[in-house]
């Protein structure tokens, strides 16, 4: 953690002087109201390298946070509806919302990390495909980084000295997925894929909903998103990517049967990707290929025993274990991350150290918080 | 429910003369103290043609049932060591010990309702393969019968008349799966399966372990049984059946991988069949198949959107969900039972019925417990 | 349960001759959109004396039960704005709504049970102070009973034969405080009484609230109607006249301090009733008090350890359990019910059963639902 | 937080010269296999003035962490039988094994903190009592510090430069339930007491028990503790204290009575205290007690509305509510904390701060999880 605790050796655009004291990385997040934002305050609050000069949402006027997130009370903290000036802006907004505002973030220097769609999808035709609206700005997509920083973290490092600095942080169950299948499809591994996902209800928003009620929810497992879910969209096109970038050959042209299920908790997503091999492979080929995939990542362990999604809660880990079936001959990948965590704020944290030059684990070093 | 009411015309044995008093069928239950044991107690206690004269549990004596089941006391029951004389004892023991227990049984002329899997597989072999023990009496597994009324309603029906009586009932995993697959599996249409299935804690009993203290369950998701879990063994050999007796071909020779999570409730399973077709179909025919082969079942509905296992706690209903993903053009079939009802007990309770000339649905009628 | 089976003797209105088949009672439920509303359709849609002739909600006209609540559909009822004619109505509607619909169905001669509280007090003067509204037909109060049976069912008999029948069912706290209270009412032991209760969330309705969400409720306990909650009302009333009717002095005239709590389930109530005794008492005499007042009570016991909400889910049981601090010299009570059953609709249902003249367990004889 | 991020100006022994680099305090625990243990290695592996020397646990052999709590994984530790020399060792022992234990490590030079209650306790008498075991070392019970810094700061402080330091940090129940008993304590007010509490299951410890499996605790709620749970004991005592130290006079002689129950969740306990006052007092009186009590303290908030125990979760934070009811003219006040945090590892580690020299909230910044 000692990393965590120095002061930021150089923070965009401020030109300290050597030897000065750090000026913290003016942060501000707008969006604030829902779970997304209050996680970006959780972390961003004890960000050592971070001064959050604002938190924006819809139809507040100067409120202390706590009324909106009784929980945060000391971060000592206000909303408001305006965006201060920042070096860094998080966006926690619906899709088609943020895109408007940020070409005038981008206009003021500040880097934009969305934690919404509208700058994952490469292609902009996906945008009415998936999300139902017409992207306004396809020409941003291109300068945009999906901010996985376990595939893109070069990328990521290198938006630091541009002038436009766009993050498109992925989205919770695509990031489970995504870490889940890439190793196999940089393998050219990938036959018939089946992801079968379990997610908490705080992965579905803030938003009063009547299926969302307690009483609805509690005791009860249903699946929904059936014949479709949004984030499909973004795991087919990283994991084509990923392969493609190793040079594989991915039939797994039918694309991806992906089922998310809402089960009776708050916190937590674990995703089974069920892999029909395109070819014989063995338990030691899948843990080396995992075992190489993920060594040097700070945030991601691939371990012997099948993880539980409270053993991540509240960090920004993800854990993976791989299995093959010999009876079966198919593969199994259970990834489990905590969907707010390395599935929305911490991840997007990651993205931001990356782009700002800190070390990437700054303000993540927390452990989960188990039983 | 009306049929509830009505005394039962003929109960196995009794020879009563016509306008009589209808005689209560005796009914016993042994390997009372779990939670399948206390589901028996809760349907049979109120069971209009049952007189239950005996709950049998390790080491107890002549103790009131609530000591161990503190919910049942309304029943006025006992527990003890010692087995009563009864038309039909339901066994609720661990696997390897009701097989030494049924001889007697069947030698005093009572029915045997096994919830156990000593009498669910057909091939002696699979019980070393899947449950670790040679069979002892493989001769008595051609005598039983697979207590999933649905696919095995005659055969019931004709042990009645029969001296040897013994009924396997499924497991909970195995009833919903089987549920959900087989009029894919009669038409034919099983290609690759993957059965992802999620489930309260009940289905593990109710011995004490770490892994289901409260502490450890709540708010977690978490894989188990990877690389085959038992109830495999018996949907296999369902569907397998159930494919033949339809004359159909189904090229799912290489297994169905099947996956089983705990999640943080207490009872309630929902599977998820994620099915690769042999061949081109669509929605309109998949609705067909599936409407048609549950049409006269009173516990199985079809239904229009996906269900939720609360939907239908503490009954004995099975709700199944089929779609086809004209993206993918995968299958997915979900189903959803109360894993002690109509995955333990009521499915006893069922064949039970049927078995002694019972209406099927007797002592079955109560409606789900919701919210 | 054999008398649940039997049809009813007589039923109100009815005049059946001598051997002819018993009519069922033709009950109605308005408001049948709720959580008490639902669990009425589940108690009375198997109730072996009761044809369920109309179930009414605002603006349905005519959709399948199921539309509403999922988990009904095999009791095949359909849900309009129509009320039909019937013997009898339950109302499960807000305070205030109720008062305006009793006149009519009192002038079709069918039975009211209110499950609101608009029937519950005697003093009009109370609806404003507790509810915020003028009662508009003060005339009825002293018309209705309330359907507490354990301490009114004199009155509910006494109610069959009359021509206005109104039953002010009684509150889900209120029912737990009082059953705890009464016998130490009654002997004139009530000093100083706090009664901190717990319920799960199902008390609070279906309504949509952001307080109600699975996000916020889930692993959280919180305290709510500081400073006076509604029941407290009824609770006053009836302890008081509980105390009266035994011509004992019940100083507690500074009013019962009660306390609800929200607590992370969906069902049940437990009231810890802590007692200041106004002379020197004993566990002894407490046993005695508590085991004599239930001892003939169907849904009551008087428990030795104390009880938890789980072994009384889905039925109409009371269970209470007293002991006396030698200590502190302080009484303890403590009741669970189900706040949808003993609660609500299996409390409502026990006092129509007395009105209208069936066993009073009819329809009531359901094990609770454990685990 | 900035005040965590130095490095401690002093430590305990180290005699470090100006200038040269801090160096940390090495700590150890023993007794890390339960919950409270792993909380301590949760917080002390991110405590920037901690060194984690070493993990002790009966029966294990240098085995990592994350084997017996998986969620701990990243902080990359061993846990052993054996405890290494330290500065401060945190003992997680039950009651009666701690006393054994603690004068080898006081002859080491470390200070003890006990999260037993072998040292929370002033009277030797009370632990035969209340904890069914004669004291063998009564003569270091005047010699240890009940780690409640918001009553205790001082004499913690000053436990620094001695040779022998003992902190006696208190029970989860005991904390909140003093937190919210002491302003009414010093002012006289307390009367009739009743602290009615509510926990989560961690409290109870990791050990296996049948009554802490899922299926038996979700769900439902129960009393336990009744007559006489052992917080009392130190409730009592500080209580007295309080008053005493203020010159008021106590007339609560009677004892408190205290009734702790088990909710369905993990974490968090609200403890409602219901207060009938000594002399008449106001809402103003009461709000200005409880503000002037806590105005300094990082750690407590008085706050407006009733606290969840959501909003405090995985923090060292209390929250407290105080009202005044005038229909009863009681007095309420509701306080919660984390019962592993600011009711265990997070209060014995403000109190090592203490001993240590360290600002008081080093390594306690993070804030609550929620949703």
């Amino acid at each position: 953690m000692s990393a965590g605790l120095e002061a930021p050796e150089t923070s965009i655009g401020t030109g300290r002087r050597q030897g000065a004291p750090a000026r913290r990385i003016r942060v501000a997040v707008v969006g604030a109201t829902g779970y997304a934002g209050a996680e970006l305050v959780r972390i961003l609050a004890r960000h050592p390298a971070v001064e959050l000069v604002g938190l924006a949402g819809r139809g507040r006027s100067a409120e202390p946070v706590e009324t909106v997130h009784p929980h945060l009370a000391a971060a000592r903290l206000t909303i408001s509806e305006v965006t201060p000036a920042a070096d860094a802006v998080f966006l926690a907004l619906p899709h088609g919302v943020a895109v408007e505002r940020v070409p005038a973030i981008l206009a003021s220097g500040a880097t934009v990390i969305d934690l919404g769609p509208d700058f994952r999808l490469r292609d902009p035709a996906d945008y009415p495909r998936w999300y139902g609206f017409e992207h306004t700005r396809p020409d941003l997509l291109g300068a945009a980084v999906y901010g996985l920083p376990e595939l893109h973290r070069a990328e990521l490092i290198a938006l630091g000295p541009r002038t436009i600095r766009i993050v498109g942080s992925p989205g919770c169950y695509a990031t489970a997925a995504i870490l889940a299948l890439t190793p196999l499809a940089r393998a050219g591994l990938l036959g018939d894929v089946v992801v079968d996902a379990k997610s908490g209800v705080s992965g579905a928003g803030r938003d009063t909903k009547p299926e969302m009620m307690f009483g609805e929810v509690n005791e009860s497992v249903r699946a929904y998103g059936l014949g479709g879910h949004r984030h499909v969209a973004e795991i087919e096109q990283e994991i084509g990517l990923a392969g493609t970038s190793a040079g594989a050959d991915n039939p797994g042209s039918r694309g991806i049967d992906f089922l998310p299920h809402l089960v009776p908790m708050t916190r937590g997503i674990l995703a089974a990707a069920h892999v029909r091999p395109t070819r014989p492979t063995s338990q030691a080929e899948l843990d080396e290929l995992f075992t190489k995939a993920y060594a040097d990542e700070p945030f991601v362990s691939v371990i012997a025993d099948p993880p539980a999604t409270k053993h991540v809660t509240g960090s920004n880990e993800a854990r993976i274990h791989v299995s093959h079936d010999v009876r079966t001959t198919r593969i199994l990948v259970i990834a489990v991350i905590d969907n707010l965590v390395k599935g929305a704020a911490g991840q997007a944290v990651q993205s931001f150290n990356l782009v700002h030059g800190l070390p990437e684990t700054t303000g993540l070093e927390q452990l989960p918080l188990a039983p």
